[in-house]
This record gives structure tokens, sequence and C-alpha cells, in this order.
């Protein structure tokens, strides 16, 4: 009988997101029009602009909502915070308390020549199977998530008036850009932040109709380094084979960290990694039954990473590292026969639970240091540092949450992994003690960080659903 | 009774060089405003303008001058084609005839952040030891060695009227860019030009007080190579260790060219090279006692490629292997967490008299695509290829030349060895059958293609007075 009145109560509303999608995605397509980069000085306040948006859209759903400044590191873009108006009043009856993150800010456009229309201006595509989506820089990464959410509370609240839980919501402008500032925050906003959950919307399905709670994180260790040798560029006829040469030399280091095995090479760099079990390994196979059920949508065919492993093992479960970024030399047309003074790279570690990233980062930097030759020096420039994740198995929010899944996309909903790093449920953890349920409607071909990002209707909208059944199953 | 006659008629002459000093140096000037930077397409029009005023001065010297257009290739800057009035009468009366080649074109000026005055506007500095030298793009590389041999011509037509030998003059425009026009011009004109010996002015003095005729230089094989493999950049959390990277990639082919020795790892590298003697390596090592005296003005002590040679021995007479540029991924400010879906570099070998720089360009492209793994296409875009060259010892004009030159610099003139490639050497050999006398001026930190390129009052002022002195000691 009360399962029939959460049903109907929970349609009735469902049946408002219906209705009104349209002013919904209008409402998207406003956030997506601010250029909110926040690695780049120069969207600074583009940044504070989208959080003035946000904030602005909670009050007027009946939070209470702020801007705080960070200042423990750079850039300093402001924290959301808001909280439902009945908040207390629900605290006190020890009703569900869940706090939602996601983050306004997103990742530079470049190579801008390479997108269809302009980023920040987001229009709608039709795909050859008919499939609608918006493109938009942040469309999936992470403004679309972060509207499925808000657009679930003002659905709860244009029909009932009320949300089935107590909510707070904080939304991070740092996440692409090293969130140096998130973990004092929290640690500072401990009792305010505190509640009995954290929702976390900033991962993928697994596919297009299998919805998901993501299990595990991958953890980053992310490091700029640059190896400077002459006093200046040196034309390579006059000095070519007697002279160090940092671009020949960074190439040789950095391919001396992957062995023939697409193994890490430094020492003790896979200790305390658990491997998934046969039955993870399983459920995974049918969900990918080969590597190109991973990477065929972008283009490749076999897994390149650590031998033994497939393609949907090494981005969930096993550490990596990359070249992200090399730099050195001459760049432009033509040819110029010069030997570089010096030569970077934007190198990344992805780590799994179990592996320290301070221990790692010493050990690259030791490795570098070791191996270098006379004559040349090194420069680290550390980007952000966070430690692999796995959600608690035992948390009672769990089943609840997919099943809520599970009716809204007519489908079971899967515990998965994902190879990116989302510091803040690490963080979450470590600063408010609670756990945290990273629930995501995203694809995997949304484009994300890349040029043309794209997010889909069908995410969109059964991303706002999802949230209205979840909050309703999170009620005790 | 002769030679006090001949150098009494030289005398006159570099009195006049010493009288006029001023006036060479203003137009010298004049040429290095002109940015003729032949990669760079929106330079185009600045070339041939400096072709144009090249030609113009010749005429005011009673040369036959004009502008060659060429069109076999890329990027097509005129050549400028002069000769003395009296070239007729000379060849008649059986006398001399020089062909002296040179060039207008220059390098780009990038990193231009780290020049301290524009590189088209010249000026004077005095470092620390009171040295006077011109600070401008092409100053030394190869404005002013250009404008030495010129003003030199000047000097003998102002005093008496007429050059002691025949004169003819072909100046390039795409040196610095591949050159591609340059055989294909000389076999075209190869009656034309043909002249008994050829007068290259392209290369430095081992140090400040010693001339040098320049016996060998390395040859170029010049390469970009792209390595392409997903669709789009990913996200590295998402696809890190499973889908290919093309910038590891790239470094792990790369650094795989040289050995742990610093040997170049193709089949075959250094088949068919002669080593120098234990004469000429002792005669090296004189010039340069240590490595340090070679590397040390541009802050380096030791020498890096090929063990078991000294770093002069590794420039003059070594082949070489370099990365010249890379670029993939994110380069910009901050962090940006990206597989790079494509990356490149250019890469040059530097080659030595008795390798096959087109056998070379085979076995490097051979050895990346051996190499290649699945899901990564090549792209390969040559940027040329060249000989390595050594002077004929036998040449009759070369003793005249040395003592020319170890009267005016008041030093025995040596034979050395340079690094650098300079394709006319090996191509006016091949086209027109003759030899070549490579004679320069320029210093090892004149930082030839970098910042801040600069060319000695000495240089300038000596060198014109040593081609005055050549000129002279070259009519039979």
């Amino acid at each position: 009988m009360k399962d029939q009145t959460v049903s109907d109560v929970t349609n009735i509303v469902l049946q408002h997101v219906d209705n009104t999608w349209g002013e919904a995605r209008d409402r998207l397509f406003d956030l997506l029009r601010i250029p909110s980069i926040s690695t780049q000085k120069s969207h600074k306040e583009d940044c504070r602009k989208a959080a003035r948006w946000l904030s602005q859209q909670l009050e007027e759903l009946g939070f209470s909502a702020s801007l705080r400044e960070v200042e423990w590191a750079e850039p300093g873009h402001p924290m959301v915070v808001a909280h439902d108006n009945d908040l207390s009043k629900k605290q006190a009856d020890k009703q569900t308390h869940v706090l939602f993150y996601g983050h306004y800010d997103v990742q530079p456009t470049d190579p801008d020549h390479l997108w269809d229309t302009n980023p920040f201006e987001p229009c709608v595509k039709t795909d050859s199977t008919g499939r609608q989506v918006i493109v938009a820089r942040g469309a999936s990464d992470d403004k679309g998530q972060v509207m499925t959410f808000i657009e679930a509370c003002r659905a709860w609240k244009a029909v009932h008036g009320s949300l089935p839980v107590a909510v707070s919501v904080l939304l991070e402008g740092e996440e692409e850009s090293g969130g140096e500032n998130l973990l004092p925050f929290l640690k500072a906003h401990a009792d305010e932040l505190k509640a009995d959950i954290a929702l976390i919307c900033d991962t993928a399905m697994p596919d297009r109709t299998t919805p998901a709670i993501t299990a595990s994180l991958r953890g980053t260790v992310a490091e700029e380094i640059e190896l400077i040798a002459a006093s200046h560029d040196l034309h390579s006829g006059m000095y070519g084979n007697a002279a160090a040469n940092p671009a020949f030399l960074l190439c040789k280091l950095l391919s001396g960290l992957r062995d023939e095995n697409g193994r890490v090479t430094l020492p003790n760099f896979y200790d305390g990694i658990i491997e998934p079990n046969a039955e993870t390994r399983a459920q995974w196979k049918e969900l990918f039954t080969d590597d190109a059920a991973l990477l065929g949508e972008v283009g490749l065919s076999v897994a390149a990473g650590e031998k033994g492993y497939s393609a949907v093992e090494q981005t969930w479960c096993r550490p990596s590292f990359e070249v992200n970024g090399i730099s050195g030399g001459y760049q432009d047309e033509g040819f110029k026969t010069v030997i570089p003074a010096r030569a970077s790279a934007k190198i990344s570690f992805r780590l799994v639970p179990g592996q320290d990233p301070l221990k790692i980062r010493d050990s690259f930097r030791a490795y570098i240091r070791n191996a270098l030759p006379e004559d040349v020096e090194v420069k680290f420039t550390p980007h952000g540092a966070s430690a692999g994740f796995a959600v608690s198995k035992e948390s009672p929010f769990l089943p609840a949450a997919l099943g809520a899944l599970s009716t809204e996309w007519g489908k079971k909903a899967v515990m998965a992994g994902c190879g990116g790093s989302i510091p803040v449920a690490e963080e979450v953890r470590a600063a408010l003690e609670m756990d945290a349920l990273m629930i995501g409607f995203a694809q995997a071909d949304d484009r994300i960080h890349s040029p043309n990002e794209q997010y889909g209707f069908d995410s969109f909208y059964h991303g706002i659903r999802s949230w209205v059944r979840i909050l309703a199953a999170l009620a005790r």
C-alpha cells in the first residue's frame, strides 16, 4: 500500500518532467552558453558567471544558495553551496539527507578548428540512428549531468512543493583544473556538508541502455616535466650529435616508463592493487564482448596497454601511464634544423585503489632524476594527485538506487567501473566520512574533453527521471 | 716582381675597404631589414624584395643581374643570377672564372619572446670583451656573409674599375626551406653557370682568429612524421591504457633510433663512412682541446652523442639523428587529461660523405612502419635530402685561397670540417661538375637559427678584405 502511494506520488512528478521537458532543455542551453573554462585565466569571470547562474536557479527552487570563495590554491573559482529550505525540519525528522555534487567548469576547447559549431553556442544534432544530441563544450561533462539533478528537484518542488529527502548541493568550479581547493573546502565545512550519502553525477553508462552505479574510479597523478639543456636553441648542423637534445632525451625517458608488455616500469608500482574477481570480469565481459566494443566508436580496435587484460579491464581496474601532451623545438610550418634548448611534456598516471599517488609521484621524479645525463636539468610542476576509489558495497542506499535506475531504464542496473578520476568521491570519504554513489548518464561517445562534445536527449531526459525516482527511493 | 705588383694593386683595394667600411655596414643593415623568411608563406613577397635589392646592388657594380623564377617545387622564391659585364672578354682571355654562391633567405624568428631586439631591425651591440656585433635574423646566416663578397667586388670596381677574375653570382632564396629548386635550376642553366671554381660563403671559422676552408660538410635527411590513432582526442580516464597513445608511441619509436652508446640503430647506417686519419684528429684536437671548448659557449660541457668520439668529431665527421621538433596533445597553460589522437615530430639525420640520403630515408620509414602497432597510421613528409660533401684536395685553387686567408688573418688557415649541411656544394658538383671552396667568417656563437643571431664586425670587416685578397690570388 505504501509502495503504491510512493509510486503514485512519483509518477505525477515524472509526468511533470515529460510535460516541461522543452523548458528544461532551454535552461541547460543557457548554462552551456557560459564559457566557464577553469584552467584558462581569461575565463575567470565566466566561471563566476556560471556559478552565479546555478546559485540563482537553486534559489528559485527554494534552496538557500550562495557562492563560497576558495583561496587555498589557484585558480580559486567559487563553490556553489545550496541547502533545501526545509533541511533543518527534515533533519529533525531523521529523514535521509543527500549531498549532490557536480561541477560547472569545463575543459578548454582546443583544437578549435575541429569543432563543427561554436563550442559555446549549443545546438541539437541528429545522428545517423535518429538519436538527438546536444552539442557544446560541457554538454556532457558536467553541465548536462548537473542539470538532470536540478531539474528533478524542480519537478518535485513544482508538483509537491517539497523534496522526498533532505537535499544539499555542492557545485565545484575547478574539477577540470586540479581541484585543489575541494578537499580543504570540504574539511573546513564538514559540519555543514556532511549528509547520509553523497550523490555524484559525473560518470557514464556502460552502453546506451544499461544504467549503472559506478563502483570504482581511477585516481590521477598529473605532472609537467621540462628538460633544459643548452642556453638557446642550437643549429643542428653545428651541434648535432655533440649537444644534448632535450626533445630526444624526453622521448627516451618517457618511453622507458612502459616495458614491452605495456606495464609501467616504476618500482613497486603495482603493489597493493586488488585484481577484480572472476564474477566481475565475467559481468564486464558481458557488457563489452571484445576490445572493439569499447574502442570501436573512437576508431580503434585492440587494447594497446598492459598485456593479459581486456580493454575494459585496462581502463576500469588497471593503472596506466600516459603522455597527455608533448612539446619541443620547431612545430610550425616547414622545417627548422634546430636542437631545442628545452622540451616539455604533460604526463599522468591513472591509479587504482591501493596505489599511493604521492609515492608514485616521488617514484616518477626519482626515475627521471636518476636517468638524467650531464648538461641537462629538469623542472617538475605538479598538476594534482588523487587516489583511486571503490564504493562500499554495504551502503544501505545502494540497492534502493539500483532499483530506481532499473525501473526507469527497464533494464537491470549494474555495478560498473570507470577509468576516470573523480577525486571528489575519495575526498568526500576523507573529509566527510560518508559514502558516495556515482550515478551518471553520459555515453562513451560523448566526446568529453574533445571537439564536438555532446549529450544525448535520452541521457538528459532519462537522467532527470532517474533522479526523480532515486530521490523517492532514498527516502526512509 | 709580379707578386709585388699584385700586392700593391690589392693593397689599394684593401685601403678603400677600410675607408668605406661604414657605408658597407649601412648597406648590410638595409638588407637585414627585409624579413625574407622563406619557409613561411606570409613572407613570400619579402623574399622577392630581398632578391630585387641584391639584384639592384649587383647592377650598380656593373653586373648584368636578373631574377630567375623557379617552379619545380614550393615555395618558388626567385634566384638572383648576375655576371660581371666583362665576363665574355675575360673568358676569351682564359682568365679564372668563379661562381659565388650565397642565400638571401633566413630562418623563422620563433621563439620571438627570446629576442632582445626586433629581429628585422638590425642594431650593434658590444659584448663583455669589447667585440662589436650586428644583431638581426640573417646577420650571420647568410646575409652578412653574402655582403662580404659583394662589398669586396664593390671595392675592386671602385678602385680599379674591374675585378681580377671573371665573376658570376648566384643567390638562392630557399636555402632555409628545403632548397628543392636549386639542383634543377643548376642543371637547367649549367652552360651559363659553369665556372672554374665555386666559392660558397655560408660557413664558420673554427675560432675567433683561425681562418679556414671547410673541407667537409654533413648532408641532411629531414622528415616530418605524424602518427594518427583514434578519431579524436580522448579522455585519458575513460580510455587511458586501452587506447593507442600516439604521443607515447612517437617517444618510443624515436628513442629507439639511438642505442645506449649513442649510435644510430638503423641497419647499415654507418656503412661506407671514412674515419678521419690520426693527423686530422690531431689537428682538430689542437683547435678544440676538449669538449667544453666547442660546447662551453652554448652552456654545455660534454659530448652527448656517439661514444668514443670527441665533440668536434661528433659534429664534423660523424652522422647524427636528432629530434628537431615534437608536438602532440595539450600544450597550453594548465593540464588537460587527453590521449592525443595524433602526434608529430620533425626529425633529421646529419650525414657524412659515403652515406646515401635516399637509402637512409627509406630505412627510417621502414623502421617506423615495421614497429607500428595496430590502430596507428603514419604519414611522412620529406623536407629535403642531401649527401655529405668533401672538397677535392687536388683543386689548384685551394693553396691560393688558403694563402690569401692566412695573409689577411695573420694566422695559418686550416682545412676544417663542418657539421652543417650546404647542399649547394654537392649539387654544384653534380650539376656543374666543378669543385667548390667553402669559405666563411661566421662564429660558432653567432646564434644562427636562434634568437639574437649576430655577426661580428671582425667577421664582416675581415670577410670583405679576405675576398679582396682571394679574388686577386685566384687570378691566373
